[in-house]
């Protein structure tokens, strides 16, 4: 018999197996990211991966609505895979409306998106984030990127750059252009600004009936900026959001620091649904933004019928460990136990069992092995120490241990293990 | 605005979210189970939920296929949810061919199935098994045999009993009986036998075709009995096979003991790809069974094109919840810090820091609430303690703790935190 043919033993197109080595990567990273996530007291929440459509579609831009996994099931009903958190958290919140406010939740679990695949981009992937809802507040903003920074710092990214702007700054500075009608191409344009050249972004705009000079003004105003100096220059569009920018700037001074934010005009985000504050964050060297997110304070009223102020981030797990160079953690076993006939197997399981109460990995051999062929087995699966119980050291009431580690051989009796 | 209505502000039909006290419950299983199936030296992975149609209906029987949430991508690629964790670990290990055999896998994780929801059946639920590939020895069987049974132990249901039997007794008894040829009517009649009186399960027989006496003696010759007595019984069927469950008896023995192990030959499972043992397993009064398994040593040539034998159990981890009573873990904040304004900001996030990596949960107040809707917010989210700093706790560099359980109030120095 042939098996299957190649492409089928794969996984689906832009999506991935993880082996044992990968799988403990991720876990290394779920374990590291939680705790930051606790320690700021926020709790985790799963959904369903599955979603209703209509739920997912109503905060979906187009864009997004293309990459939805879509089908019917067989009552008619239309799904799809969640493409983000933020929706099944809405969702959940439209009838728990007697959690208390503010609410503090995080999650890390799998999202989907029919996109090209291509480097730091799956079909399937994890994410990380957390929502903060119920809070219009400085300390609120602050809260999520200080715990954003955290993360990041957490899993290795020590040298990160969050990049902030605020819709509220960009609509200001088109409105006071006379621009406001143009606002989505101008989004669109500036969206790309750190990807394309100059001239490449001011065509965007011109050819959506943007003025040339108009358009070469927007350039050259989003440029990025110390977040220190934001306060003034947001003032100067809206004294409000002045003062806002100016707390925000304090309570990042005191608990992050600020030498890991940027302030920058251009970020605006794809996503249609933002009404506040915007960022998204780099790690050291790495192209891709490996999170973002923003405030928005509109969202919820979609689900729940009741305005609720809310922000968050997500990171996406697969580009923040490409960009910390995680990929494998092994997880070597602790003990074999090799026994040569079943006179020693009561002896083998009694030493297990007692190993394994101690927290240690234990297997016992299956009883097809050789020697020789498990001394080569346990090498190659990694392993720390072998046990040999064999007719002698039965009689002697006596394992032998061979620690494969240093090199050494010696015994040791049963009741002293 | 009026939000979602009532229908899609809960999951799709068949599913559920997990807010905070039941994830923590839910982590708990997964803590638990995963630390038995650690402890016998098996490794976690995880596969996409999104699998190749193919991949899946190679496994799958007619009935399952009807299960499977089926959709077709935007190339045209035929695609389904996963029904379980075997065939993506099959699917996976066809190209893992270098993996050191035994290969010891265990998974925690989603599968899907499109059901009619009823008690304890969902249309995603958890499944948590391992897999162990590449051994056909009766110590094989037993090891599988006895990480379930721990699993069951450690999750809560130390009153657990799996029922055992094995395809190829049945197979032999129906050959001795001339009945072959009506293998699947009754294995379909077998499998009913826990669910409806005699009578109903002998006409499913004889409406298949078999003699009503000889439905008569399948029915009675199925009896449940004490494990103990099945490898004299099966000798009577077959010399080896009477031998190799005289030998997992005496491996069970010694490992687990005999008492939560039953023989049962009406034991056969719905699924088709089974070769030799099979069992299901039941915890205290819970009608259904929260898990089983068996042996496949014809599934992963489908796969990988190579005989390979293999065996594992799934546990159902909602049933298991539910079986043992495991519904909410409540996870309370440690600390929640008020303040009254900014001036002492830089002080309540220094402390929180401090706290934060002691390993506490710690939330600064976002600056929207009085101290008594700080208090009110605090007893219902779940608090352990209360930390005010005001203007004269400032001054004199203490902070105000309140313990919320003890019902006491005490001042303590900051830099003794």
């Amino acid at each position: 018999m042939s098996g299957l043919p190649d492409h089928l033993r794969r996984p689906p197109r832009g999506m991935r197996d993880w082996l044992p080595p990968q799988f403990y990567a991720l876990k290394h990273m779920e374990d590291v990211l939680s705790r930051v996530a606790e320690s700021f007291g926020y709790r985790r929440v799963e959904m369903p991966v599955v979603e209703h459509f209509e739920v997912l579609a109503k905060k979906a831009g187009q864009e997004v609505i293309n990459e939805i996994y879509y089908f019917k099931d067989k009552a008619g009903r239309d799904l799809g895979l969640r493409f983000d958190m933020t929706v099944p958290v809405a969702r959940a919140l439209s009838y728990s409306l007697d959690v208390p406010r503010p609410v503090r939740w995080y999650y890390f679990t799998k999202v989907f998106r029919y996109d090209e695949p291509q480097h730091g981009r799956y079909r399937e992937f994890y994410q990380f984030g957390i929502e903060l809802v119920g809070s219009s507040t400085p300390r609120a903003d602050a809260e999520v990127l200080h715990v954003l920074a955290d993360s990041l710092s957490a899993a290795g990214a020590v040298d990160y750059v969050v990049k902030i702007n605020d819709r509220r700054a960009v609509d200001k500075m088109l409105e006071a252009l006379g621009l406001s009608a143009y606002r989505d191409v101008i989004y669109r344009a500036l969206d790309k600004k750190l990807k394309l050249p100059r001239e490449e972004v001011v065509a965007v705009m011109t050819s959506g009936g943007v003025p040339r000079d108009k358009a070469e003004k927007i350039y050259d105003m989003t440029s990025e900026m110390p977040l220190q100096e934001a306060a003034d220059h947001l003032t100067r569009l809206d004294q409000s959001l002045g003062a806002h920018y100016a707390k925000l700037v304090k309570y990042l001074d005191a608990s992050t620091g600020l030498g890991g934010f940027r302030f920058d005009m251009s970020i605006v985000r794809g996503l249609d649904y933002y009404t506040g504050i915007v960022f998204e964050a780099f790690a050291g060297e790495y192209k891709l933004a490996v999170g973002g997110g923003g405030r928005y304070d509109d969202l919820l009223e979609l689900y729940s019928g009741i305005k609720t102020p809310a922000l968050g981030f997500a990171i996406g797990v697969e580009r923040l460990m490409e960009a910390v160079g995680l990929h494998n953690v092994e997880k070597p076993l602790d003990y074999y136990i090799y026994i040569f006939d079943d006179e020693a197997y009561p002896q083998a399981v009694a030493v297990a069992k007692k190993l394994r109460s101690a927290g240690f990995s234990v297997a016992v051999e299956l009883g097809e092995k050789s020697l020789k062929e498990a001394f080569e087995y346990i090498l190659k699966i990694g392993t720390r120490y072998l046990i040999i119980i064999g007719k002698k050291e039965l009689e002697r009431g006596v394992v032998k241990i061979r620690d494969l580690q240093k090199r050494e051989e010696y015994e040791k009796p049963i009741n002293e293990l």
